[in-house]
């Protein structure tokens, strides 16, 4: 099942997880960290402690499956790490939250190294220290696989949450963050290039725009969402939740540089990653009028009355998005 | 590696979980059901909202593995659930926590039957409202092998968190809940037997005291821990954590009726799977004196100097506990 061993840069630490007590694997992997001031009560007890200062606490779980959503051949172990922890800040942001902790669930075969957990946990803190959390707790066990599932916790700072159902007819629709990068990274690693590395990378792990979502959220966005899937497919999922309709202009869209250079190489169309490639968390929101746009977001369309996602007012040709199923 | 395909009740609904769409399958393991009063903002945006009266938040993760921890040739996946969820429901209570809500991650084969997953949250969910939580949100994403990963989060009323560090010499020490009945209940599945009942369903799904934590933390316990690897493992963390030794009387241990008949007809000493068994989920904590011991606790000990845990006031001899990779 697995693509291949995990890679490790610490070749002078042969020890299998098996070798390990259940605490000696948590002290490997937490010693030396630092948590973020919203952490109590940190990893070693039967659970975590952390500050919820509003009285509430934002809360999003996802799970990351190896040769499904990373590849060791493609990856190393702090990749995956810094990934799987930003995907779930991603989705704290997009509810306008800053995250206060992770904590982490691994499943693992009993052959795994310890070293490979040691990096991949390093991921994680290093991802979460960005934005000033830390890793609270965890639990791992015995598994055919790698699984990882990571639970971000953060905190509204008194705002109300920015859910996907706020989107009214007249909104304008922003997007912050990078679109379409992992996608043409995985088009370069599906041929067996490593370069360029900025879009190989982006394939790695996502760099999502986490303080952007509690700006948005402060300057009054009606709606909000992480692109995870793909900016049509997410959109679509907004403007259901919303009961609107959404129009992307493609003349606002800045193609990067770098991306119609690797387009051009390949004989790929740089707008569909922009339009339908996933992993890259980058923010959408909806504003009631362009001057409530932040000035690190860029409008790219229009929320109108009626249903469904318009490229340009009409409907667009082939796959939308993501399916994790299919 | 699954054991044997999960068996479900529901016969006519063929589908599995590759013909449905992510949100269609949200809706399939969420409708109907009612969230608890600390759930603000449940399933189907990009994170749930939660309340946390106190401004702080307790927070606990474990993973579930089939084959490792369940097997469905032994459990039904309501079964399944429950102990997914009671595992971390348990944890909280060890804090002296009441849970507020949970999370699920779920990683399956694609071919894996929606009736499954839809019977396995039927029982998350179940558990969850026995302490009036909710099940918030979560994923569901392809693996090769079912891995159940629930985060429980929840509420300390304002009190201090009770952690495995606070006991002290002199302290007496008392459990809540059943001790050995998850044990006897392996030994006889593991002997092909499915009778009697109630230690076959002790091993299936715990029932752990959830509402004797937080009364615990009320009156004034010192330190407690969930007893999830058994009695003397679990206190040998206690006491190492809080640098004391702990002793274990027999003579105070109720043996219950049930474990001893089992005891004799399989040739086992009872004594050892409560001592020893793990699976309950229990709690033992330490009270700083008899009187302090609330009146569904049973005294079974005494907190001393030194280090280490032993029974009337010798080493126990044999293996002491469960430990996830040997």
């Amino acid at each position: 099942m697995p693509s291949k061993p995990a890679p490790t840069d610490d070749e002078a630490d042969p020890r299998t997880v098996a070798e390990l007590s259940e605490f000696a694997l948590i002290d490997e992997l937490t010693k030396g960290r630092g948590q973020g001031a919203g952490v109590l009560l940190g990893p070693g007890d039967d659970a975590a402690l952390l500050t919820a200062a509003d009285g509430r606490v934002v809360a999003s779980t996802d799970v990351l499956v190896e040769s499904v959503h990373f590849r060791f051949d493609w990856s190393t172990p702090e990749q995956v790490g810094r990934k799987a922890a930003a995907v779930n800040l991603a989705d704290l942001a997009a509810m306008g939250a800053r995250p206060t902790a992770l904590l982490l669930g691994i499943g693992c075969p009993a052959t795994t190294r310890v070293a490979v957990l040691r990096e991949l946990t390093a991921g994680l803190w290093r991802e979460a220290q960005l934005v000033g959390a830390g890793l609270a707790g965890g639990d791992v066990v015995t598994a055919g696989q790698l699984v990882i599932t990571v639970t971000a916790l953060g905190d509204l700072g008194g705002h109300a949450p920015v859910t996907r159902t706020g989107a009214r007819p007249g909104d304008v629709l922003a997007v912050c963050g990078r679109l379409g990068w992992a996608a043409a990274g995985l088009a370069v690693l599906g041929r067996g290039f490593r370069s360029p590395v900025a879009v190989v990378n982006a394939q790695r792990w996502p760099e999502p725009p986490y303080g952007a979502g509690p700006r948005a959220a402060e300057q009054g966005a009606t709606s909000m969402i992480d692109v995870s899937d793909g900016l049509l497919a997410d959109l679509g999922h907004l403007a259901s939740a919303s009961g609107v309709s959404i129009d992307v202009q493609t003349a606002r869209v800045v193609i990067p540089q770098r991306l119609a250079e690797v387009g051009s190489a390949l004989g790929a169309d740089p707008m569909r990653w922009i339009l339908t490639g996933g992993e890259d968390h980058c923010l959408a929101a909806t504003f009631p009028e362009p001057s409530a746009v932040p000035e690190d977001w860029t409008l790219i369309g229009s929320v109108g009355r009626g249903a469904g996602v318009t490229v340009d007012g009409e409907a667009y040709a082939g796959p939308g998005g993501w399916e994790h199923w299919r």
